[in-house]
């Protein structure tokens, strides 16, 4: 390890405890706020004990997954533990479970503040939308500072101690194995209680959204929690590790990897600075708000590693790469906003369309979401060319280096990019317990317009996270090769040069790992098919059989629904993500790391289609039925509406549960491949 | 050109003609049927003269656009007519135009069948179900006989006179390209129809299936023959011919022309025999009369390529790889059987979520659908895998030489499957008819029954179809390399070797690629939304102003709803194909053979993908529909009942507009990427 290196990544060490402690402040400064009254801390509190009940039954069977995975892990990999270096398995091994050790942290953080912020919020809309929207941003900063903090504090330390990339590839396969779990179940989840609620709730009673007598109402509620802010935050932790542990691999052959720690620090510092800018004028858009401080963060991090590049002296071209990644993620931001935004046009085409019924409302936000995806492909593919050719110019082993500083550059403002996303839930939430705890309609307008925020600002972040997982997978398929040869090598073969598509063995990988997405989305949208159903059934019974629950007289059985949502949950986390990891050891132990290379482009490919139709789809159908809620074609109660709920009902596990759980399924099966390349090297039916 | 295939061009050309004898006298054979009365022979006229006023409408455009592509090759093809040899793009425009016009005849004779067919069927009911069976059979068959006969025909004409492989392409373009266009306009015409009289008759007013009071009854009779029976028929013509030519491309550098006509012209044969065995017995039932005849034909097929191959001394393996390519094809049929079958557990499923409404019908449905691409995907991996394998060990140049065989192996028996197909549509017709002639509910009951079968077998014809273009877009990949080869060789510079994915010029073509599908079925599904608005507002009118329609005291203005169908279809079935080509020239204009080759593995991965998940969610809504209206869960009427019309609705364009077109798609950009193969390599920006 050169000291440029070991410099740099004490910087990023002293970086990410800078962030630690901004978020112990932004902390403290929420938990002082007041709360309304005692009827809100009752609801705070049910929620707060759901979502822990929840994120411990869930941490119980990821740990028994972990300690499988941990046994495995020193008993194969990289090599079966009687061929090689008994001590590298142990190290991997421990390193693995570091990894899941601060992913769950940093799902068990947002959780945490999230459950406290969003009954402060509702709290501080009694005043003003300013203190409100603060109380919600900066419980979401806290999750972006100690996500992004870990994530960059847990890569340097790996990397420090351990001197070998791939180690800090099982660092990040047990962040993304976890978020994998973490994501899949909490989209269930919250899924589960959401659609149960608003059928039965809305559609079959009338009664608005969060209305107290609906027993599901609680559930929903901890959803938001434990699949919005916890999932998205364990999503985006692995992203950004699973990026840099690609850099890492592919920038050790070329002595880079000073430059990865300093654009990552950067990002990390900008997004600091950018958190502490972002406030709410006295008559600011709190959209605007959000937007506004993403893009200052952008200038910043611009500035900041231009200037780092000028005096380390790294090459110019790799930081016009990683603008070229901010500017990227911006972009296809900027036109996922579009096919979503609720004052765009597709929006309010497809709330006409439910004047005509259902089938309509569905068929037309489908086919805006199948038109979603040229723009993000296109734009994802663009980037990935220009920063190869950038880096090509560089010299041997720069190409790949500039597609995975793209990558780092698209991530590297992801502290800010995390506190807007977990500021959703928050105000989302803080909806919900203010109209529970009754704090009137003027408090429900403010936290609807801080929720609508939420929800347009989601547009922008889910194009960064897309994005940057498109780019993370391909530097990951570079990373898998270099390892591949390295193997190779070892075992006295010849290197391989390229995947071929006209090989045979490469396009049956190809064929095969296109499946792998649409399945594994199958399995998570029918996990929240059948609970969704048990619950709408427990939902009837209690209207049924208490009496006065229809009246308000009696309170429902909240715990009953969230232990239904916590059961089914539970259940049905491990097959899909066990299922894509499976199909890739039997890919490579069939057909060798030809047929994984192919298999890798398949997933990627359909992969990032999947994940760009169901998420702009699924915010396309959210924001069309608001938009007709606001009283357009008819409004509340009308037919247009009835169908437009149907169109957000069939959206919800679109855009919540298998759209973003993709992103970390690609990554994951990425890593597995990379982990596994030695065997699959050695270990092949043909 | 050797003696072998001089010979075996000739055998094609006499069993073609044959087929058309068997056309001809099946033709005769359904006309001398009689027709039961007068309000069915208007009935049958008016379905006759809306599908004949609809395809001169389509022609009308197809010419003028035919004429500007004959300029442009003209111009351009192969190579810039100032460039090259201007004799070969003279004669590579008349081909492309003989190709049009054969594929255009295909369309036009199958629909004169079909509309005499469905009048005599219906009479034929009357006194029996095998009667009738064998009226739409052997309507079907005239259609089969003729579409697989003209492509063998052609294809043997094409090659006697030129003896030029690439001039075999550019027939082929022309029948693809009519039929990318007559699919899509078909596709649209029909589900505009039938969506707007299902929505507005079975939903709003509880009026049954083809009630003569609907205004869009006729259109969406006269749908059932432009789309699924001309569309189709074009479609399959188009695989069939593209199969053959990149087949011709791959084997004319190994001297297996021979080969080739050898087994498509023994698939011909089998086929005409299996035809004329198929019949229903007297206690048969009609579905298991179909697939028995798909399977017998196999047999033969198999017996008689077997024999071909031991006296004329081909090598046994390319004969085992048609065999690999048929056996796929069975199978993969069989499995979308099991996720689309009204006995199967994925329709019951489906069926008993339709209770809990629409939302759950679209989720539960679209997630089998998502389901039911992995055994294909596998399945069409596979073959080409092993094959490629078989082929390799004959010897260089044979790896593709296998796949390709394995394509027109699967594509053999089309004669028999192009039979089954047409079928359908014309026992759907023969329903209609005799519910709007009032040939009362025994005769609908014998009717429905082999409407359900027609259902089944397309199902797996549907398999063939798919998997058939799978394969053959998979050896046109390899035609492409050959071609872009020689015009390097040509052009004096190096081979390309590889279509390596690591080439990021190669990774930006398949991202590209990959987005083609979707917004090109985007595009088709957008147009049946805007028409069938257009027509439910048709409807809505004149049940409002037509005093005593809704009695049924006054006939409807079925001319004006055949109109907006027509007119719809005929505005938007140009862009959606346009679109897939220009992004073609643009991306091999910018990126080269290199982008090029990406590119078409984009598409076709998520070519395959969005074909087989709409096809088969289709499939399953539409039976799931019937399932429900059999009795279950509440039947016709019921609150889960709406829920499955919804499903259904939503199907309708899956199913019958983007999902089949997709086939033609990337065949289209296939065959496009081949013919400009010069021209990419001369021209391109990077």
């Amino acid at each position: 390890m050169g000291t440029p290196e070991i410099v740099w990544s004490c910087i990023a060490l002293v970086i990410s405890i800078a962030s630690f402690v901004v978020a112990a402040y932004f902390y403290q400064w929420v938990k002082k706020l007041p709360v309304a009254n005692a009827r809100m801390e009752e609801v705070g509190k049910l929620i707060r004990d759901g979502a822990f009940t929840f994120l411990k039954r869930e941490y119980r069977i990821l740990g028994i997954f972990s300690a499988v995975v941990v046994v495995l892990i020193v008993l194969f990999f990289p090599e079966p533990i009687w061929h090689g270096n008994a001590g590298k398995n142990i190290q991997m091994a421990i390193v693995y479970l570091f990894g899941t050790a601060l992913s769950g942290l940093a799902g068990y953080v947002g959780i945490s503040i999230a459950t406290l912020s969003n009954v402060r919020s509702a709290t501080a809309a009694q005043e003003s939308i300013q203190k409100s929207f603060m109380a919600g941003f900066r419980g979401g900063a806290v999750m972006g500072m100690a996500v992004v903090g870990t994530s960059l504090a847990g890569a340097a330390i790996v990397y420090l101690i351990s001197g070998d990339p791939e180690i800090v590839m099982a660092f990040s396969f047990g962040a993304s194995s976890l978020a994998l779990f973490a994501k899949a179940g909490g989209g269930i989840f919250t899924k589960t209680a959401d659609i149960a609620a608003d059928l039965t709730g809305k559609v079959e009673l009338g009664i608005p959204e969060d209305d107290p007598r609906n027993p599901a109402v609680i559930a929903d509620n901890v959803g938001d929690n434990v699949g919005d802010v916890a999932g998205m935050g364990a999503d985006l932790f692995d992203s950004n590790v699973a990026a840099m542990a690609a850099t890492i691999v592919i920038a050790a052959a070329i002595g880079q990897i000073d430059f990865m720690f300093a654009i990552t620090s950067m990002g990390l510092l900008a997004s600091i600075i950018g958190v502490f800018l972002s406030r709410l004028g006295p008559n600011g858009s709190p959209s605007r708000a959000l937007n506004g401080g993403t893009y200052i963060t952008c200038g910043i991090f611009a500035v900041l590693t231009l200037i780092v590049t000028l005096i380390a002296k790294f090459d110019i071209r790799l930081w016009v790469c990683a603008m070229l990644g901010m500017v990227a993620g911006v972009v296809i931001g900027i036109t996922s906003d579009f096919f979503t935004g609720d004052d765009k046009k597709p929006v309010a085409k497809v709330a006409e369309s439910c004047q005509n019924g259902p089938a309509f409302t569905i068929l037309n936000g489908f086919s805006y979401g199948l038109l979603s995806c040229l723009p993000a492909l296109i734009g994802i593919g663009l980037t990935a060319l220009i920063s190869y050719k950038l880096g090509e110019a560089i010299g041997p082993g720069y190409a790949m280096m500039g597609i995975s500083t793209a990558a780092i550059g698209m991530l590297s403002i992801i502290g800010m990019i995390i506190s807007n996303d977990a500021y959703g839930p928050i105000v989302d939430n803080a909806r919900g317990v203010a109209e529970m705890a009754g704090l009137g309609d003027h408090v429900l307008e403010i936290t609807d317009e801080l929720d609508a925020a939420g929800n347009t600002a989601k547009a922008i972040t889910k194009g960064f996270s897309i994005g940057a997982a498109g780019l993370t997978v391909i530097s990951l398929l570079g990373a898998f090769l270099e390892l591949v040869n390295q193997a190779l090598t070892e075992a006295g073969q010849a290197a391989i040069n390229a995947f071929d598509v006209m090989n045979p063995m490469v396009f049956f990988g190809i064929l095969v790992g296109a499946a792998v997405p649409a399945v594994f989305s199958a399995m998570l949208m029918n996990g929240v098919n059948r609970n969704s159903q048990v619950m709408v059934k427990e939902i009837h019974r209690q209207f049924n059989s208490i009496p006065g629950l229809r009246e308000g007289k009696t309170k429902p059985d909240y715990a009953k629904c969230i232990d239904i949502s916590t059961r089914g949950a539970i259940r049905e986390l491990i097959p899909a993500g066990l299922f894509a990891i499976i199909m890739t050891l039997a890919v490579g132990f069939i057909g060798g790391p030809e047929a994984i290379g192919g298999f890798l482009t398949g997933n990627i490919v359909t992969g990032l289609l999947l994940a760009l139709l169901m998420s702009n789809a699924g915010g396309l159908w959210d924001n069309a039925k608001k938009f007709v809620e606001s009283g357009n074609f008819g409004g509340k109660g009308s037919e247009a509406h009835k169908a437009a709920v149907i169109g957000d009902t069939v959206g919800d596990p679109f855009k919540d549960t298998a759209g973003p759980s993709i992103n970390t399924q690609i990554t994951v099966v990425s890593l597995v491949s990379s982990l596994a390349a030695t065997l699959f090297v050695r270990f092949h039916l043909f």
